[in-house]
């Protein structure tokens, strides 16, 4: 492995090699060979290969002999597990030459480990402290099984556990940073515009000509997940002062032509950039959910810290819990049905006067498969934020499925909440 | 590739190649990769290798050449879209010393895909109708991109588009029953055992001599996720029904093994099976919630149908909701806490009656990352179950990651009411 000459950075290449016999009978879907591609080409290191092979001696050997033939990094997920059928530390162990010591740092981890969850240490799990001796062992805080980073001829084998979480924090914690450490790799700059209540070839049509003017070294994507379009901007070069000058001028054209739809940016997540908004200005708020059943709540409280701000939820899934607990009238209901604005803005008053808040999110709809009619088929959501002078409420219709039903009506509730607190409080 | 003997199936391998740069820079997970090997693991064929790589000549006759070195299918997809950077026809093309020659029925198939969209065909389109003279064109009518089926050593390589459904129709109309026509697959037959509180290891140390007894054509799989385990089985083989037996003999051995771990089987989920039992029984529940900040109720209600017995939940993440919705004394959260037996108990019996239904969850607990003291670290939870004649509560600590603990607190609890639903009536 080269270095990169003064000034100029060097291309280094990375092959993944996942290993599991869950992936080839298709039981597991391979997010983490999109989740590591997507990291390793933000610190400026490509991809070249993906691999699958099962839980065998001979297919991990042939992965990694084919594997050195053209990349820098192999980096190797899964067959660490402390049971009979994850092999992959022994194999790699002969490959190596290797023997297996035991490391007395990690049989501490996994010591703590068991401890603060108040588990016996097995046997097994004392066999998961033992590493190869030429390798260096890295320390896995969220399992047992440790990663080992490996160097031959001028290439690096990186082998973790395929949990993904556990995976995650050692890329992030020390992969990518040691990786960064020792090579100089290109400076590559991306920005993500976050955007909400436009698809995507929609805002293809709107920004066509921006697009067909950004320079060559800046790159566009569209990353649409439900409810949501990201565009990640992707700038590659030498010099950081350059590559940052023009994405921000290419953000700053991009604003003036889609700005109504722009709520946050890179990591940021709308729950997050509530959680914010409402801790700055010290407000609370409370949600009174049908449809979602509680995923507004469950939303909006996976964020640390969301209990100074966050009161509760009553999640009124029968017309007798709306009634009996937020004191929609029966008469409404019989009038207006539970899906209407009537019974949405009635929702949003009560539980906002009830759990005393300065905001509320209410939302009922029809998630589906089943309840549609012709006049409300499924995916007819009405949205109520009620705020200590006004109510504002809208009705959506988000198509047939009931899973993202559910996603996109959390997510546009959350950005109408969005959008008003900056009204109200600007 | 010979075909198998009179009696003994053939076993049948194949590689799945990927083409895509979308793929190698995680913007598109690589789902496509999962359903395939599901279907052809379904129909007896094994894959023993998934290469994902990327739109380059190079990279094409590379993998086309590792792949036919020990697979007799290799199955392509990607890279057949009209545009310049789609180039696996014209590589597929010199692979195989082929040339292109407009296919008429081909061109049909695009002209009608056109008219009935109402759409123009464009030149580039009529260029998708030009196939390699020594493939046998498979027909796509849902999209533009036929597939090609070219054979040679024994070796049948078969190039898909990339778009899924347009992929997936392909497979189950043409590809699979053409494989089944030509060649005598085996039998397999894969069993799914679900187990909830208790890890791998732990599980792997219990039924370490059951696993060493099974017969040699049945392969367990440990497949972890938080707060579950689940084990498979795979039998592969002649006769269906020795199969069949076999599997149902190695299932009940062990059940008694670890039947209080088992909560169901194959592709079930636990709030589905929470859903029937209740369904069945006629009962309604609800939930008081507090560290899981209504992520029980959202799992509960993702099931199609379960208006029919959740009536709904209170979230009740401050003390103030705990005290002034659900009756919960204030004097018993300064004596004990908040996260307490107490609290958690009072929550479970309050929701119950208030709500009105036979049973009840509650929980509360320290989410984390803050709120830790040493009495009662990140990762505490409480957990009450209330039913007509009785409560039941336990306390857990599962770790100090807040979305995993909010996870793992949601399947215990599932757990803990189906074994009382059960329970109580049996």
């Amino acid at each position: 492995m080269k270095s990169g000459n003064a000034g100029l950075f060097y291309n280094m290449q990375a092959e993944i090699i996942n290993i599991g016999d869950e992936l080839l009978i298709g039981q597991v879907i391979n997010t983490n060979a999109s989740w590591i591609a997507e990291q390793f080409n933000l610190a400026g290191i490509s991809i070249n290969r993906i691999t699958v092979i099962a839980d065998e001696k001979e297919s991990i050997i042939n992965a990694l002999n084919n594997a050195a033939l053209q990349a820098d990094i192999i980096l190797i997920t899964g067959g660490l597990g402390p049971t009979n059928d994850d092999i992959t530390k022994k194999v790699l162990c002969d490959y190596f030459d290797s023997k297996l010591i035991l490391n007395k740092d990690v049989l501490d981890d996994i010591q703590t480990y068991f401890h603060k969850r108040k588990f016996e240490v097995t046997s097994l799990n004392q066999q998961q402290a033992e590493v190869p001796d030429k390798c260096i062992p890295i320390r896995n805080y969220n399992g047992t099984a440790p990663g080992m980073w490996f160097e031959r001829n001028n290439k690096i084998y990186i082998s973790l556990p395929g949990v993904p979480f556990e995976m995650k924090a050692l890329i992030s914690d020390y992969v990518l940073p040691e990786i960064s450490k020792r090579f100089k790799l290109p400076v590559i700059i991306h920005k993500t515009i976050l955007t909400q209540g436009v698809g995507e070839s929609f805002l293809a049509d709107k920004i066509i000509n921006w697009e067909n003017n950004l320079p060559e070294f800046i790159k566009l994507a569209y990353l649409p997940t439900p409810g949501l379009v990201r565009l990640r901007l992707s700038a590659k070069g030498n010099d950081k002062n350059i590559l940052s000058k023009s994405i921000e001028d290419a953000l700053n054209s991009l604003q003036t032509l889609i700005s109504e739809y722009i709520y946050g940016y890179d990591e940021e997540t709308l729950e997050e950039i509530i959680g914010n908004l409402l801790n700055q200005k010290k407000l609370t708020i409370a949600t009174a959910e049908s449809c979602t059943g509680g995923y507004i709540a469950s939303r909006i409280t996976s964020v640390p810290g969301s209990s100074a701000y966050f009161k509760g939820s009553i999640v009124c899934y029968s017309n007798e819990i709306k009634i009996q607990e937020l004191n929609i009238p029966e008469q409404m209901i019989i009038n207006h049905g539970a899906v209407s604005c009537e019974v949405a803005e009635a929702m949003a008053q009560s539980i906002r006067r009830k759990f005393d808040t300065q905001y509320s999110i209410a939302v009922t709809g029809i998630a589906g498969p089943d309840g549609g009619t012709n006049e409300k088929p499924v995916g007819t959501v009405w949205i109520s934020i009620a705020t200590p002078s006004t109510i504002i409420s809208e009705k959506f219709f988000f198509g047939d499925n009931r899973e993202r039903n559910i996603q996109r009506t959390c997510i546009t509730a959350l950005n109408m909440l969005r959008k008003i607190i900056l009204k109200n409080n600007s």
